[in-house]
């Protein structure tokens, strides 16, 4: 803090010291300058380039700017504008099996914004909320810089593990506290790909409503399945009760457009909206969004991209058989971006990571994803002991022909780092 | 509450509560369905329709989106792109006489969410925060919604009463409290159009520093200057020391592109950035924006405003003096988007209020720009004891030929609350 003493402005807040981690999520950094060969980078949550949207949407903005300028560059008011809810309602009406209204959306700055929203209006400094173990770690920062008082709940193969949780919240419940809230990622988690299977979603959510515990659903990735369907949502299983489900056009257009929403029943909406003070998100953008969806753009769109990413996925997988067979083992994700490796013991992590930037590979380390470093707090971890074991390799941002050469590099690294 | 508790979320946070105004800006409530004539509306401080840059925003979004979608798609960052914030650094070492560079600014949701960001980075719950009286409603409610503690200091036609925001500073610090901020629109004060003259700028200053209160700097209207510029900001008279000045792109672009930024020394940038976890604005709205500017459209533009709003000031200014004479007597801003009248005491508000919506025009109480509908907190308020005897006009958004009728209906509606 010298640095800042230096400028007379006074000292950090509470918020700004428990935020202020590195990770500010991609794209934040400094570029990178590798000195080896250009890396492959299964880094970032990304879509693929080719996949985005792009035509669509310069036709969308020039038309709207052509058609109705004035409403879509003055203020268009916190909760978004009115037809993209009611297009948003019908597409997740559908998702839902339900009969969801405009009144049931209200538009943020993307999911992270969604996030910011409702632990600003429903979370107290000091209340306790409930993360997994591992995350995504923008969403751990966004609840931390609201209350440090969090609690990891472990993840396997069939998504969180509902006993550690109920452990968890009985615990709390005994010394008298409670857990305010409970982020999850249920559908195509990310990092580990997994899906939350029926019977964990049910019992979560009688687990969640015994103890008062409400439940933040974030569906960043659930529209892109491979194959079949996945389960209901925790939102439609309980019908809105106790539920705030948060979406985002990230995964489905493109991040840079930057609208995410929550759904939730209409007065927990209006008193998401009540909080803001943000005067709202680009109304050009969300005009743009709104003629794709209404055209039926977005749909075809996703359907495309479930078609893509599966191939992308497969790809990934066979080249992490023929390269890294031996040296760990991973899921199969049927959704999402991600793929989640775990490396055998031998595999010194340190080594892997100086390795693979020589080998020119880049992937995230396992232990970006926890809320911390310290692991066992009283129940099984099943990804614990050591988090650095694990890798979350992205296959939707790299070109697909490079996959094979980036997996290649990878298993070389993996190799090297075995026989350090 | 009641009907927040039939959807099983549990309570709202104290954010939440603090936040819950019905105010939430410009375009975030229902459509009017006025009962009378068309009302001709004074209301917004929203630029002027025909003022907004749309021919040149649809070319400069085609041209990114045709040369580089990827990088206006994808995530861009919290800080916001490095070329904008390099354009800014230009245009603001002009506007403040320093030499800044990029590490001077970080971009955010216009202007409403760098006052969020410096709150949440700068200000603890608890935290005594000035703001003048009146000031702008919806910044009122973003420092509330951080901290219940405000302090209203009063503005008069030469700015905020530098005396008055002693007195309070020195009485907190008689009982050893602090004052950790000041939020001011020093220049084209809105609602009031009052400019802080020079002399009480260093007194402000020096004040601050000797007690170590923060000043938030909010320039939203300064470009916008009519005749003269106006004096030197307060964060160049510092050399930023102890000030964050507050900058958006609404006012002299558009406000539907949601681009403001904040301007600081750099290490308190750094604070401000490592405390959002929002994934940052638009890439593509903001390689727009510096599109426009590098190649000098901003700058025209900006002369184009000057010259247009100055025309719509004097135009309201005439039929006031043909409407309202003797009635009200009102300030002659040197800039920005408003007029603040205060009528006579024979004239009764609220009669006022019921007799403009029968002739059908629209202008804010100004009980609306006020902390506190209280007044007299320990210090003179020129604007006491009654706010509601206050009008905020706005000349910006109004069709220029509707002016004169628009005032003329809000002189036949004084007359009648007058002789009511």
């Amino acid at each position: 803090m010298d640095v800042l003493a230096a400028t007379s402005v006074g000292p950090l807040s509470e918020r700004a010291r428990r935020a202020g981690a590195a990770y500010a999520g991609p794209g934040s950094g400094p570029g990178r300058t590798p000195s080896g060969p250009r890396p492959i980078a299964f880094t970032g949550g990304l879509p693929d380039p080719i996949l985005l949207p792009t035509a669509a949407l310069a036709e969308a903005t020039a038309s709207i700017l052509g058609r109705d300028a004035n409403a879509a560059l003055q203020y268009g008011g916190v909760q978004g504008w009115d037809a993209l809810r009611d297009w948003l309602a019908g597409h997740c009406s559908i998702i839902d099996h339900g009969t969801l209204t405009a009144d049931y959306f209200c538009i943020t700055n993307g999911s992270a914004g969604a996030l910011a929203n409702v632990c600003e209006t429903f979370v107290d400094t000091g209340d306790i909320v409930g993360v997994e173990a591992p995350s995504f770690p923008l969403s751990i920062r966004t609840i931390r810089s609201i209350t440090p008082r969090i609690e990891s709940i472990p993840v396997d193969d069939d998504g969180v593990v509902v006993d550690a949780l109920e452990r968890t919240v009985v615990g709390l419940a005994g010394s008298g506290q409670r857990m305010r809230a409970f982020y999850t990622i249920p559908t195509f988690h990310n990092p580990t790909g997994s899906t939350l299977i029926l019977e964990r979603r049910h019992r979560l959510l009688d687990l969640c409503r015994r103890y008062g515990v409400l439940i933040v659903e974030d569906h960043a990735y659930s529209e892109l399945w491979f194959g079949d369907e996945p389960p209901p949502s925790l939102y439609s299983l309980a019908e809105g009760q106790g539920v705030i489900k948060i979406g985002t056009f990230s995964k489905i257009m493109a991040p840079g457009l930057r609208a995410g929403w929550c759904q939730a029943l209409p007065p927990v909406i209006a008193a998401l909206v009540a909080t803001r003070c943000d005067m709202g998100t680009s109304p050009l953008l969300l005009r743009a969004l709104e003629e794709l969806g209404r055209t039926g753009f977005i749909d075809q769109h996703i359907d495309r991209l479930r078609i893509a990413y599966e191939h992308k996925r497969d790809t990934m997988l066979e080249a992490l058989q023929s390269h890294c067979s031996g040296m760990a083992r991973w899921n199969t994700p049927t959704g999402g971006f991600f793929i989640w490796v775990t490396m055998t013991e031998d595999i010194d992590p340190k080594t892997l990571a100086a390795a693979a930037r020589e080998e020119g590979v880049t992937f995230v380390g396992g232990q970006a994803f926890f809320a911390e470093q310290a692991t066992g707090e009283g129940h099984p971890m099943p990804f614990a002991p050591n988090n650095s074991r694990h890798l979350r390799l992205a296959f939707s941002n790299v070109a697909e022909d490079e996959i094979p050469e980036g997996i290649g590099r990878l298993g070389r690294a993996m190799a090297r780092a075995a026989h350090a």
